[in-house]
């Protein structure tokens, strides 16, 4: 038996999904001098990571997460996996920081996929979905997902052309909500412990789950999704942090 | 292969359960002062929760959870994410939750789904349903819950005829408890890690598990249902809160 | 399809099972008073229970956990889940809780099913089994377990008289230990997240073991039983108090 | 249909593992006076139990584990499950245990399986398996097991001949390994999670993977063996403290 | 029923993957003295574990790490257990290690699988994949693995033959890599709870991706793979040590 075509894919800006919960009694019980110089430390920081989008280095967004899982989320894209840990690494010896736990994170590079004829990286239209400035819509979702290898249910034992034309009709259901939300898919095979992370931006929170509903019935979710934790929340932007911090 | 035709819903109200476990051993290293400040600053805040329930524009109940994994148990609705993001933020910096651990919680939204017929938003009956005024019976349980998609036993490659078979016979388990168990079913697709979330209602704890039991049977349970954690409480009212938080 | 019929259950007492760790270094830097202290308000707490357990309103056992999973394991019943809510709170606020972590608890609601003819509850045995005063013997075994729902090993779709010939089965095995093991089946269908706990006394912790492999091989649990976390130890009677916690 | 037959099993002396993490930082801040005084009754304890092994009474050993999961590990053996209970309550008291943080054990029997004839525990050589006097060997690897229960794999549906069979065969690769590495297996039924541990000792630690490797292709293991988690380490001699607990 | 049969295996070094997380909080609170110290006494120990690696008894890499799961990620071999605990416990107990939370670590040791003919313990070629100088390539990752065993998709009951093609297969796909990943496989049966440990070496990330994606469509993955959680990371030399740890 020959193993399966693999799909070649064109890949991105390399990504990180950082969330973490706000440890609020050390936050109360910081004096007001050290809360203040938090949080103008982490709007300079928020303000470089302006420059480097502005200069189509990145991008990055902030949201607002519901529920004791996580309480911001942050998404922020880099050009090299090494720049990205540079950010990591000066947002936690930041001092904001030490009142933030990490609580899960997701490593993953902006992936196309190339199922369907043969994109090319020079493509402006290609080049926009690789290194993507972040929307900055009024709502967020991530969930990390794997691809199921069960018995006769193995997405990586299809042919190309089955994977394709499965992919395919998804694809319809997710133009259905175009204008209404953003996908924005990343895949982490070898950098972390699923296969892709999908992230989805919508004005009305309403639209993410009708989408993410709709599509579980499409043949490709329903027989060969894994889907792992759910994270939704709202824009937090950089002047809304005093009113979000404030104590 | 044509996917399953999924069912259309109607949304009402944004719905977060929030499970805590009270720190008794630091509560009562905590001055009596403090205490009672942490009271009554909670109280404000049940009494401006109220204010909203009676406006409409939101509901909200309070349980005291039996066992190791929680202590208390919020469900609140709120028109929107946001509101209910505000609900959220606003607890977590009072001064009564630098006591209260969080250990779960849920977010999804009060969901009808149109397998029988095509309700009206505009129908009173349904607008009860969708935006409803919890009850305050005695007992509450909650647990969220998945449609299994295994090989044979896939929810999600049923046709919408065979699923509203299902779903018509389960639902006449669920009426001989009618008066007895009242049930608000939350879908939380793209927002939580299950599917949907079931909160029920009883004066007498023991039709909660004679209803669960005996829906068990129901081909849609036995065959399709996977449960998550299971919460069961007593109804806690305002008015019995400083006989609960005496030390 | 029709469902399969469920089978109707007489229920009895609530029950809480409420396992806990010692945190010895905390417990050595209290003063001598302090321990004292909290040792004569446990033993005090006991001594109400017993007088509840005198009243036939309810009973209560205490038992010392090897391994790290716990060391401390109460059995309580009561009739109500209030009255067991009651329970745990008034022992949460307790002096030596400070000292004992909750790591597990259970929660359900002693069960007899009727597969075998129709038992009354005004029957003196049926009501001996349903509100049982718990035996003191040398050794207590608890496990939660569900009942399998998995493709054809489908505990939920088998008819009645099926489940009736299976358990039949089992509960012979079971009657060869009579004596020597005591059994106490609760369930916990919307209580808590598996379906029933199985409480096993003796006086002969061998006989436990023996028990538990022996029934292995009976076709209901060798096909359709699932277990969880098992929890052993040896009988701690309130005059063992001082010793057990003498540092 | 017929259970499977149970196999008879004799039973020895009762074990506990016990798994713990050494936490460096407080150790290194406890003055030197503390930490000598810790060590030397930790050295008393071992004595006392050197002479329940020279009387023998039971039998212990210490090692000391590579990886994060733990830094030292004891297998204890003792006639009954109080006594066991004993020497782990009076170990958790110790000074030495302040600064040990349990993060796992195993509680179970030594066992025989009576697959292969009638064993008599009155044979000198079967009393040398059941109250073993555990090697000092160099190596030494725990991990707990099941056997499966699912589908077509199903160990506690076979007969009794073929679980014979399927064991004699299994035999056989462990007799290649006598000399090389010694296994005891204690059961755990009613004791705890898993139904077996297997701890296995070696000169050579090379010789506990190539055991477990060549093993794993037995169709026993293949098709019905189900591991837990794995603890590996180095022979911990009682005058080998001092170097080990130096700081 | 025959077993399958077992393949033989050289094995080299030992080798330990220890991940940790860095408390930047405790690390600012310590006073520039005590940080210099703890900096001195690592480099110190860095090139203690450089002159091992330099006489050919060891070799070391040392990897800082993206997301929550871990900040620091070293890989160490040794020819003895007993050598790599040693290095492993001076670590702990190095003042360093006083800011490092162990959070995960693999136990295995190199090894060759001996599929495709005999490879000679004394041959030149062999002896370097059996003791490998680690390269200090830009990227690296680290999995564990396990190979299935559910039902006809049992990877120890297929022939030694039919395991060898799968192999052959699979290892064309990694030749396309060669010059852009190096990879090391470790055996851990008996030794940590995964059958094998992938560590993977680029000097450009995406090389790390496309190979375990392009990988997941052989066979040999598709249907018989397993796999665990995913680190990936930076090269952290010994001179970028002080920028890395400068607050």
């Amino acid at each position: 038996m020959t193993a399966a075509e693999a799909v070649k894919t064109l890949d991105g800006w390399y990504c990180l999904h950082d969330m973490r919960t706000v440890d609020w009694t050390s936050w109360k019980m910081a004096s007001r001098e050290d809360r203040d110089e938090a949080i103008q430390e982490f709007k300079q920081l928020l303000t470089d990571w302006e420059e480097v989008e502005q200069a189509e280095n990145g991008s990055h967004v902030l949201y607002q997460v519901l529920g004791h899982k996580a309480d911001m989320m942050f998404m922020i894209l880099r050009p090299s996996l090494n720049e990205l840990t540079d950010v990591e690494t000066a947002f936690n010896k930041s001092k904001l920081a030490e009142f933030l736990q990490p609580v899960y994170s997701y490593v993953s590079v902006v992936e196309m996929s190339q199922y369907s004829g043969n994109a090319s990286a020079d493509d402006p239209k290609v080049r926009d979905r690789l290194y993507p400035i972040l929307p900055k819509w009024e709502h967020m979702c991530f969930y990390p997902m794997d691809k199921r290898r069960e018995g006769e249910e193995n997405w990586y034992s299809l042919s190309f052309k089955e994977r394709a034309g499965l992919l395919y009709e998804h694809s319809k259901t997710g133009r259905q909500y175009s204008g209404n939300v953003k996908q924005i898919i990343t895949g982490s095979f070898g950098f972390d412990d699923w296969e892709w992370g999908v992230t989805l931006f919508a004005h009305d929170a309403l639209q993410l789950k009708k989408l993410v509903y709709e599509m579980r019935f499409d043949e490709v979710s329903a027989k060969y999704g894994e889907f792992g934790t759910f994270f939704v929340g709202n824009h937090l932007a950089k002047d809304g942090l005093d009113t979000y911090l404030h104590v």
